[in-house]
């Protein structure tokens, strides 16, 4: 399978900031970035970090063809040809560490950590903003469904009313990792092995004399497979009679009706009369589907009302992420070689919350001993020790008098090295692999963080080190800017 | 540019009913499907439809490869290999009318119509309604955010933003053709020719020892292009004092600076004292420009306010159309072949506005010689003569009371045909063209159904002859439906 070729996939500015950096002979300078979103999507607790495959793809393929190179050659920018030259040998040759995929994260720790030259780091930043960001997104979403809906079969069926092809395919992909049971897009079942499902469309029924004729056919074609839709004309006086009268009569050859699909309506109310009329004709086993602009809210009030659903079908508001269709994720500098070693860099703001966090930092997750449940995230300086002490505080960095003392408890790293000076090094793990992860995952946290509605917060807290280098870079910022406004009277 | 291989982005279940038209040897009965949607998004009172030239390239390039039959036998529908046959010679072969791009469209008309083999047009509708339903969303959205700014600088600067990488693409394109000057995506200006345009980062600025160091050299590197992003630090206090004495010095060795950006704090607050400050220093040719989570509403405030700003940076909210992220567009079998003729069909609903309009049509767009503005759109039978006539009586489908009568119009066939029997038949225009064929769409109506606000309904107007067809068959439904409910109580 052809890999795109993403290398353009980048915002102007990049190239503009390389080419700057070019100019100035300061490109081959290290810089570490991090990548983190600061709020949480839907008013969940956790995110779902995916996105990273996608990324590994990316920086495999990441150089620029003559085709490329003849088109930045066109720009009004006027680019130098030395400059063309050094793109045109380029590929990454940094660090990139990552969160695996299917990992429960929360907003202010880095997801993405890259360490490299400037030249390649700016490259890069759009393109991994844009997978982890839809990709975490769609997941997160996808997990508060199966959060809801922890028995039942769930169906990606969103291709349609996706924003474009990459989004039903990678969407999907997100969709499965975290907890679906199975798609519609048959191009994502084929790149990622995701199990495909489907039904069939009112237009099987409309191209037929009756429905009744046109269920016979399309059960006697797919013996396997016979989930039959039942809203075409009238779902209580023509669908499922109509199901149960084939469904009889195919019993008698062997064929066997899964499922009936319901795609309009009251869900509540038809799926009691489905199930009752279904188990009144003694086809029990068949199972009742439901789809139609379906999420997590509609599902737990479905089921409220004692819904009699086995399956849903889930489109437009997962693979839109409807309610909340981007996760803000953002790419920050926080540290720059200098003389061989990196300085710890800060981006300030009037809105303190988009302060950065300054330094090349590790993040743990710290786990109690004695519960086996996170206690909370630790974010601390790469050089730091942490794991082998017999306590440590973790402290908020908003409401810093807020604090905890664990003991006893162990420290996993999250972030996982993914390319190492250029070479993969992280072998990337099968989807069932990542599945079975997420679900180990979400057994580490107490289900207070879980909840749909109002989850409690779970902490990411700062060590002492890093605050300490936040606080006095703020400091320091402070005291430039008051030289700055004298400076600027003098203007 | 390799294409995508994008035959396998459709719904397993379009597959499925290949297959048992397949079995029962139907599937190359011919069929007319039609593409609309029901509701405009965003409370606007139009929609600008675009999608066309990747539908184009798709239906280009439909064929199965080997390594997709050989998916395909694996599924547990188990196909037999006669099908897979079939499949493996399958190209596109039918007819496809499509509105041209930039055309202003409107709820229940069809945007797109097929006739074709079942077997083909079954298994195109899903990449068809997802390439139609994010594009017309994202250039709909476009169209409104140029209706607030006519004269303003619009940038489409979303892709880190955008639901992955295609949708940052063809969304970009997608806003160039409503009406937006440029995009930060350097891969959609490459594939579309779009002008790309970017600033810098704040990382540019931290990566230096102060921010006037950062301006200089970024100026000094780029001093065709530059614009120096402001609010790094501090906006009024910093950046723009910086901003000032960086683009003082460098007019005397003749570069320009030629605009400021402004990515966070108040927008009107800072940009009506950025205007004076840099009009007091002699700068008044430096433009202003302004990002951060900007939309048609934003924007609309801003300038009720008196913000002085030349220039939006638009992310996002546009490019993943935050208020409304999804077009519901549907694709309905409207006739089918019997005893070569096409036989009118319908789908009911319980809900009136869900019942589709059977027959193969044919869209015109009525328009007054007198005033040379649009009097409303006009859906008759493809064999219906519309233009010549003396008068034309319009009436609304849903309230069949209000009408009006039109003489002295001309009428204008909204489709086109871009395939004939399989074969390319419309060139499709460039995007210049398209844009200036947009402003030429918009020149036909009325401002109050362009405005952004509660706009006036124009109406999609069926001809008598529609009419009847669609009565008659609601009516035979229901005749049928009376009889089915009397056989299922012999059940």
């Amino acid at each position: 399978m052809a890999t795109d070729q993403l290398s353009l996939l980048t915002d102007k500015y990049q190239i503009n900031m390389m080419y700057a950096h070019w100019k100035n002979g300061t490109h081959n300078k290290k810089r570490v970035f991090e990548a983190y979103f600061r709020r949480l999507p839907f008013g969940n607790g956790f995110a779902v970090f995916a996105g990273l495959e996608r990324i590994v793809r990316y920086i495999n393929q990441l150089s620029f063809s003559e085709e490329e190179i003849a088109y930045l050659a066109t720009q009004e920018e006027q680019y130098d040809s030395g400059f063309l030259d050094e793109l045109r040998k380029l590929s990454f040759t940094g660090t990139l560490r990552a969160v695996p995929e299917g990992t429960l994260v929360f907003p202010n720790e880095p997801l993405i950590q890259v360490e490299a030259r400037v030249f390649e780091a700016q490259l890069i930043e759009t393109a991994l903003l844009t997978f982890m960001n839809y990709q975490t997104l769609i997941a997160t979403k996808a997990a508060r469904i199966r959060k809801i809906a922890p028995n039942d079969i769930l169906l990606e069926f969103g291709t349609r009313r996706a924003q474009e092809a990459d989004a039903a395919i990678w969407g999907a992909r997100a969709a499965y990792l975290a907890g679906f049971d199975a798609t519609s897009n048959m191009k994502a079942g084929m790149m990622f092995g995701i199990p495909t499902k489907g039904t069939h469309a009112h237009s099987w029924v409309q191209d037929h004399a009756s429905e009744e004729e046109a269920f016979r056919r399309f059960a006697e074609a797919l013996p396997n497979q016979v989930t039959l839709l039942v809203d075409t004309y009238d779902t209580l006086k023509s669908g499922i009679p109509n199901a149960i009268k084939v469904g009889l009569e195919l019993q008698k050859k062997g064929i066997t009706v899964k499922g009936i699909r319901i795609d309009s309506g009251d869900l509540a109310y038809l799926s009691i009369h489905a199930r009752q009329m279904l188990d009144d004709a003694g086809l029990k086993h068949v199972q009742i589907v439901a789809s139609n602009d379906l999420d997590e809210n509609l599902i737990l009030n479905l089921k409220a009302q004692g819904a009699r659903i086995d399956s849903w079908g889930i489109g437009t508001k997962l693979i839109t992420a409807a309610d909340d269709p981007s996760l803000g994720g953002v790419y920050k500098v926080v540290a720059k070689e200098e003389d061989g070693i990196y300085i710890p860099t800060i981006k300030i703001s009037g809105n303190p919350e988009k302060i950065s966090t300054p330094g090349k930092k590790k993040l743990w997750r710290i786990i109690s001993k004695r519960t086996a449940k996170a206690e909370g995230d630790y974010l601390a300086l790469a050089e730091e020790i942490v794991h082998g002490k017999t306590y440590l505080k973790l402290f908020d960095p908003v409401h810093t008098y807020m604090h905890k003392i664990v003991s006893d408890y162990e420290a996993h790293e999250v972030l996982h090295t993914i390319f190492e000076d250029g070479r993969q090094v992280y072998q990337l793990p099968g989807l069932d692999a990542i599945r079975a992860y997420h679900r180990s995952q979400l057994g580490l946290f107490w289900d207070e963080y879980l909840r749909k509605l109002n989850p409690e917060k779970y902490y990411v807290n700062l060590s002492q080190q890093v605050w300490d280098i936040k606080m006095k870079l703020i400091q320091e910022h402070l005291t430039t800017k008051r030289q700055d406004e004298g400076r600027n009277d003098t203007v």
